[in-house]
Parts: structure tokens; C-alpha cells; sequence
């Protein structure tokens, strides 16, 4: 299981700050945890942190001083291009760009930008109707992301789809239909793409964020999930994640495969 | 979700002590606190406490003694033909069976002793040859389970097909061969019999149990169980199952969903 670590973020209130006070420290904690607790990246989002103007320099700057502290590939976490640029121009280390609709002309710039940085790309199941409300209109999105990789030769071991996880608060059929979606396109190419997901969306405005996380984790898991933008800093959800992979027969069991786990992904 | 508690069983010290002294209140107040944990059934196993000529007296003696605390109905566990009719007979409540194999002759004749007793009926795709390790010979039993219910007229609403979990500890390719099988077995009648694990055999043998069950019941749930024999006295399986409910859409969201869908399972 790939994790993209989601804390440096300028949407929560530390980073936020960190990123207005141009406070490098908290950052390289921030990431150092992370990594320590498994991610495989590290997401690298200015959020609503500064005004938009300000971003592309905001992103520059959190990616400089977050590779002060570590060497972990970020995933450069923006919707506008110039900020996504910004970013890129800084990393040292083959990163991951988070991300790019299915709408054909950004799909076919972004997979190019992929390219030229050595880069995984994100590529959303959204184009300019927004995101899709059923199963099929996902698994068509992510035949033509399929078939624009394919075109462009980008690898699909690079190419990670996401189906898009919507709030069940707010849409509550949605999360069973991203799972549909999700084994339905298993057979979609072979080797298969990743499948990943933003998976804290799910939780979003609900007073049980941990559980309903885990708990959303683990059954895309059982239908080919095998990436997710995720807090590692949660414990409990690296335990299920863990679990998850030990089920699937990914990790030999003993009766510490928990520590085992834990101790397989960390950066020497 | 239905949940078939499985702590009346002989093979837990307390159970096997309360069938050897045939102390009542044990068996009561474990029924009790079943139901109100949310168990839709009872499962009722000798287990090993007594010599297997004694089973059906004490099945019959457990089976009285619970129902005069409970109403709850109850599944007669046993792969003992006369121990299971000693507990059907003094059963008042329309029982569960559980279980028969799929071997052709038992199951006609367990599927007959359902329809005399008015009874669900749990079938393992088990045969003469035990427990496939595949998924063609465990789909290819449940399509006999099938088959073989259609033609007696059987409701697949009282059909529980258990595909059979194995200790991930023991046979680790096992648990996600179930899921396979599950996914695959989705289709394979409108509408579809239950599907049924007996969800503590995942994790026998290993220092993780709970986390290791409530882990595989969602990512089972995921693809299509709808019932299983576990301990719902067991609160965070309980959390994870009511959540996984949650996100397939079973249960309308609200802050207080957890305590709203206990409420709703509890016996008036």
C-alpha cells in the first residue's frame, strides 16, 4: 500500500500558520512523523494558507524547506498549474503531481509534465462536469485516462487514478458507488494502474473521522485500492491499513506484523 | 447486517462449565447481553464440554435454558445430525440451521429439516474432499447450494452460503480467496441468498484477534457478506460493522449513527 502522508497541508491550522510565518521548523516535523509512521510521499498543499497570487512562491518555499529535513518524494498537491510548477521546479527527488482532471487537453498536458519530471501523476475521474454521480461515467473517465497514458507511453506503474471519494454526510450513496467503480476497473489494463484515493474526504463534517476513515480504508482495500492520501500520523488507521494488506496476503504473518510492517517502510 | 452472537458456545471455558454444572443464568445472561449488543441470532454450540454421547441432551438443556431468558431466535451449531434435532425440537422460535455441507445428500435432507422447522439454513461449501482452497471449487459448491435450493422450493432469503474463512495465520492466501469468491458470487441469483462467515476462525491462533476480525468483516462486507457468526459483545467489531453499513449506504448518516443503529436492532 502506497501512502501519500496529507499533513503538510496549508488548510490545517499549524501548517497554515507555518506557512505565513515561513516557519521551516514545523514543517520538517511534520514531515519527518510522517515518515517515520510509513508515508511513501509526503503531499505538499499551500491550501488557503496566502492569497492566490502568493501561492506559486508559498509552494516554493514549502518544498525547499521541507527537503532541508528529508529526502522522502512529495507529492506536489495543487489545482492550479502555476502553482504545480512552482513546486517542481524545487524537488530534488522523482515526485508525484496531485493532480490533473480527465478533461482531454489538461490530461494530455499533465501526463507530459509527468514525463518531463520523471514524475507519478494523479489523474482525477472529474472533466468540466464536475465529478461524476455514478459508476459508470468513473469507469468511462478512467478509460480515457487509460487509453491518454497509453497514447502519450507513460507507464502505468506512474499512473494513479482517483475515483473520487465524496463525503457520506453529504452524498451518502457516493462511497458505495466509488466501490463499485473500483472493482469494476480492476481488469482495466494489465499490469493494472494504481488505484488511489483521498481518502479524509469521506469523513468530512462527520464526528467520527478516525472510524469512518479506517473503516472506508480497508473496504476499497478488499476491491483494489492500493494508494491513498491519508493521515499516517493515525495510528489506528495505519493499523487497519496494515491489517488490511496482512489479509490480503502482502506481508507474511507473525505476531508482531504490525512492527514488521512498520519497520519494512522505514527510510534508512 | 445481520449478526449471529457466538459466545453460547461449550468451547469458551465459561460455557463449557455452565453446560457441565447446567447452570442456567450463564447462557441467560450471556444471551442477553447478545441481544442487547445487537445479535440478530444466537448461536448455540455444545462445543466440546461434554462426551459426544451426551450432546444432544445437553444441546436440548441449553436450548430450554436459554429460552427461558430470551425469545431471541437461535442457530442450532452443530455437524452432528442428532444433536442438531435435539436442539430443533425444543426450539419455539423459527430457528437457524447451522450448518450442512454441500454434499449433495446432507444438504437435501438439512434443506428438507429447514423447511420442516421453518428454519434458516447456513450451507459451507465444504464437501466429501473439506474445504477448497480455490476459488472455482468454492463458487462451484455454491452454485450446487443453489441449485439444490431452488429445486426443493427453499427461499434464498433463509439460504446463508458460508464460503468458509481459514486462520490468516495458517493459510494466509485463504482470506482474500474468500473475497474473490465472494465478489465473484455477487450475480449468481435475483435476489441473491445471504452470504455468511463465521468470523473469529480468521484470526484463531493469533495475538491480534479483534483487530484482525473487525478489519476482515468490512473488507467482507465490501463485497456482498451480509451476516456473520461473530461476538457482538466485541464493541469495536461492532463500531467497524455499523460503520461499513454506514458507507454502503444501509444506514441514513447522522452524527449519532453508531447509538442510532443500536437502538434500532434492539427487541422491544
Amino acid at each position: 500500500m502506497i501512502i501519500v502522508g496529507e499533513r503538510l497541508n496549508g488548510q490545517f491550522d499549524d501548517v497554515g500558520k507555518a506557512i505565513q510565518d515561513r516557519n521551516p521548523e514545523v514543517l520538517q516535523k511534520l514531515a519527518q512523523e510522517q515518515v517515520d509512521a510509513g508515508a511513501d510521499y509526503l503531499d505538499v498543499s499551500v491550501g488557503t494558507a496566502v492569497a492566490s497570487r502568493d501561492k506559486p512562491e508559498a509552494m516554493a518555499w514549502m518544498v525547499e524547506a521541507i527537503q532541508e529535513g528529508t529526502d522522502a518524494p512529495l507529492a506536489i498537491d495543487s489545482p492550479v498549474e502555476s502553482v504545480m510548477r512552482a513546486g517542481l521546479e524545487k524537488v530534488k527527488n522523482p515526485p508525484m503531481i496531485n493532480s490533473t482532471s480527465a478533461e482531454p487537453e489538461q490530461l494530455s498536458k499533465y501526463i507530459e509534465m509527468a514525463q518531463e519530471h520523471d514524475a507519478a501523476l494523479v489523474a482525477l475521474t472529474t472533466d468540466q462536469d464536475g465529478v461524476p454521480n455514478d459508476v459508470a461515467k468513473r469507469t468511462e473517465l478512467a478509460g480515457n485516462i487509460v487509453m491518454a497514458a497509453m497514447e502519450a507511453g507513460f507507464p502505468f506503474d506512474q499512473l494513479y487514478i482517483d475515483l473520487i471519494a465524496l463525503p457520506v454526510g453529504a452524498a451518502q450513496q457516493q462511497p458505495g458507488i466509488m466501490l463499485d467503480a473500483l472493482q469494476q476497473l480492476q481488469g482495466i489494463a494489465n499490469p493494472p494502474p494504481h488505484f488511489i484515493v483521498g481518502l479524509s474526504n469521506v469523513s468530512q463534517s462527520t464526528v467520527k473521522r478516525s472510524l469512518i476513515n479506517r473503516t472506508y480504508l480497508v473496504m476499497c482495500m478488499a476491491n483494489g485500492l492500493d494508494a491513498a492520501i491519508a493521515d499516517p500520523l493515525d495510528e489506528k488507521l495505519m493499523d487497519a491499513m496494515i491489517t488490511a494488506e496482512l489479509l490480503l496476503n502482502r506481508q507474511i504473518y507473525s505476531d508482531s506484523f504490525l512492527s514488521a510492517y512498520r519497520a519494512s517502510k522505514r527510510r534508512t
